[in-house]
């Protein structure tokens, strides 16, 4: 069934009514349509929707998640209702976009196969690329909830040690190109890979900015510190899992057997394309089906010590690159830690990102009726140390 | 000048009128003299002390910390003011402690020579202990907020991966014992180590657990994760900087000297000993003073890349551990990995902490007065996976 709007544009859009972003504008949460937001502390009157973020609809559970979007699609669709929901439409270019939730623990995982070992070979050419670990468990660390920013903030590059006694502004600014998980309904201990949608309440895009200089020279043996926490960007749009139906696809084959509590009861590879644009020009296209560990096992495994889960809570996938040279996630990939420079048409190069460089990462996949869906852009550009 | 309280028994205590650490208390914002503690939003009519966190009293920066501690001092101290202040003191035993702020985020450093070369000699004995980084910066990474809890709070033996294919509980589980150091004031940019006092509001005993055997096979290649992010326990008390006056001691001599933004502008080593008792009988006394790396270097360094820091946040020393085997702030260390097991004198044994044990940690400093001042305790017992 194709979702039709009354809203001007929307259907051609990829923000059309299967889409339905969730958003905070001007300081109100919204709902993405084509290219307007619709308020909806306005049309429903206050409720979860009376904040300046979405913890407190994301907090609600799946069956208010699903009214709440059964009643917007019914609103945008619907021309009866049109009346009651126009006053509370603006256009996007009128409206600021802001944070769409307060971030309370940050994960960031390593769960491209491809990336994983792209890394492992070039942090560490002596050994085998991936640690014996690595295809028992989604391995993955803590970030800096307190730097995570929206889309279209400045990204400072940051300054630190890039070897003994070697102080000064990164060389090796890099993005990582990521889709990040939102919880929504906390849990006191293990949450089951079946339990997934129970608690995770959609996905966001996410560049996890990276000093490659730094972090090379740090991360022995506690982890990535400086080398990411000066930044982590991430769209301003929350897409809800019920979006991504026709997204789903099994996960990617794997072997070993996981593990009982990593077993997964149903399909949630994610079959969708990213882009990345540097200054405008296309530089590489991710997807994302080919991930190894899909987002129920990592909260399984991030949840199986007894950890507790908050609503607000961000994991994220760790960067996504494909087999081939054009899908790789990251610029130390693309340029293979920058022998290999990317060309632009200008005739420039890049081995990592200069000054002013604006990097713009988007994704789309299947929408309910078929038509393609936006998942929302994060956006950033660098400024001077 | 020594402060004499009319708190019945606070001057004979460790929580005399020179320490007066800060906490939450049935839901309120307290200070403690000796076993009694005092409602602060009782005797000061509100503003930041009308909440259930430190948060609000701890962003309202230096100035507002020491007006208070004088206020609150005179108080306790001039009997003048008896009858004003004793309708707001509380004996101990008739409140419930909470946890004390609420975390931003929690980063963990790995500030002991001594605990960094165990360690290391233990997780890779093949290698030179020290990783070529560690004398260079404080190594550190972000630890999970969400499961910071109050002493008390019982710990669950966490379960995990063991190894490949190896699920259970952990069989080495441990602690830590750390100097938390708790941010008052936020900074959009980098702090000088000069400017450590302007936003550290003060510090807070810390124990974070550890499960060895999930850690050690989790860890490569970004760091400690479900190993550690189970529980991490605070002391219900912040003792502010000013109460630590007469414990400042310069720093352990660095070698190499520090990069410049490391390069430390006061004495911020701190002259406090810690005890560790398990079910009641100590079994290490780690001291503080030898910490290579200082509370002022490890917040400039968190914040050279440009990290802002927030209200709340919470940076730990890593385990205190001293010279002597006797002066060993794990289990992991003062066993030697379980080789030779602490001897209890009820004839029994411990390699890890077994279900039922209960760990106390304890320290002390001197006062301003001459008199030793209590920092706080943080206990807590392991109930069974």
């Amino acid at each position: 069934m194709s979702l039709s709007s009354w809203v001007p544009g929307a259907d051609a859009s990829p923000y059309n009514a299967s889409c339905l972003p969730y958003g905070v504008a001007d300081g109100s949460v919204v709902v993405r349509i084509g290219d307007h937001v619709l308020f909806l502390d306005g049309v429903f009157g206050g409720g979860v929707f009376a904040s300046a973020s979405l913890n407190a609809f994301m907090a609600s559970g799946p069956h208010e998640w699903r009214d709440a979007r059964e009643r917007i699609q019914r609103l945008l669709t619907d021309e009866r209702f049109r009346g009651a929901a126009e006053p509370h439409l603006k256009p996007l270019s009128e409206v600021t976009l802001g944070m769409p939730f307060e971030v309370a623990d940050y994960v960031d995982f390593y769960c491209s196969l491809e990336h994983a070992s792209n890394l492992g070979r070039m942090f560490r050419p002596d050994e085998e690329p991936l640690k014996p670990n690595w295809r028992h468990l989604p391995v993955g660390y803590h970030g800096r909830s307190g730097t995570v920013v929206p889309s279209g903030t400045p990204v400072r590059r940051p300054s630190g040690q890039r070897g003994a006694g070697d102080f000064g502004p990164s060389r090796k600014l890099d993005i990582e190109v990521e889709l990040g998980f939102v919880v929504g309904v906390p849990a006191e201990g293990p949450v089951r890979t079946s339990d997934f949608a129970s608690h995770v309440f959609g996905v966001t895009l996410v560049n996890d900015w990276s000093a490659r200089d730094i972090q090379a020279w740090e991360y022995v043996p506690l982890g990535p510190f400086l080398g990411k926490s000066f930044a982590t960007s991430v769209s301003p749009w929350v897409v809800p899992l019920d979006a991504l139906s026709a997204a789903r696809v099994p996960g990617r084959g794997q072997d070993p057997a996981p593990l009982p509590y990593l077993e997964r009861a149903e399909p949630w590879g994610l079959d969708l394309g990213f882009e990345v644009e540097l200054n405008g020009e296309v530089v590489s296209r991710p997807p994302y089906a080919g991930m190894y560990w899909t987002p129920d096992q990592m909260l399984a495994h991030m949840t199986v010590n007894g950890a507790t889960i908050r609503t607000g809570d961000l994991y994220a996938s760790g960067t996504v690159s494909g087999e081939d040279a054009a899908q790789r996630g990251s610029f130390i990939e693309l340029t293979w830690n920058g022998a290999d420079p990317v060309k632009l048409s200008d005739g420039s190069v890049r081995a990592f990102l200069e000054d002013g460089d604006t990097v713009t990462i988007t994704a789309t996949g299947p929408g309910a009726d078929g038509v393609p869906i936006a998942l929302g852009e994060v956006s950033g550009t660098i400024t001077p140390a």
